[in-house]
């Protein structure tokens, strides 16, 4: 069991490729025995994004504060504070804030699927983005 | 894929036994096609709690707004807005609004795991709930 404020879990950088002023928070993950699937915090600056890329597994995100684009082969759709976002397994996206604030957004990942299938034009292969 | 507002997911009752003046929106479950887990959220009127009880699937959560405490078998725990909660499986629980305002929190679920074991002293057997 964990009950903690979301400040007091390290704020990392992502280093990934692709990805600008960028940062991740890993809430609740295999270190905390989570079994299946992982709970994220992003935190992007204002002109900060994550890379726009594509992988065979889902996220399911909810936007926390701030506003921005999601990007994806359709196109761009704003999003805002308290949107629900689901990202289908390979489908091309990438969040980005158009704000003048900081954006935070949760996002969760699977922890069990098996993953193969990064396709990131930039060339980023780790899962530590969005 | 899919960009709503929370408030575009209906709002339901949770009518499990010893749930009280508790709501829940299923903004992303397998309605929307996700392969392995769920994310829900609750609402709950002040004075308002779920069931006690365990079952053999974890929950993580992320309390939004509001103040409540999370009971457990060793005794009450304090929680505010932005704390993150992970419950592990097989572990007592229930989120308590000890507030004067609407407590509102995440709670995401695997959508694979086989729902076998729950243990609710007031009865009920339904996942419907948190």
């Amino acid at each position: 069991m964990k009950l903690t404020h979301f400040n007091n879990v390290p704020l990392e950088n992502v280093n990934a490729e692709g990805a600008e002023n960028t940062k991740i928070r890993w809430l609740i993950s295999d270190k905390d025995k989570a079994p299946n699937f992982a709970l994220r915090m992003f935190e992007l600056e204002p002109g900060g994004h994550t890379p726009y890329h594509t992988h065979n597994w889902e996220h399911e995100s909810f936007i926390l504060q701030g506003t921005g684009v999601l990007v994806t082969s359709e196109g761009e759709k704003k999003f805002q504070q308290w949107d629900v976002i689901y990202i289908d397994p390979n489908t091309y996206h990438q969040f980005k804030n158009t704000g003048d604030t900081l954006l935070r957004f949760l996002c969760a990942i699977p922890l069990k699927t098996k993953k193969t299938e990064t396709k990131n034009p930039l060339g980023d292969r780790q899962v530590n983005n969005c």
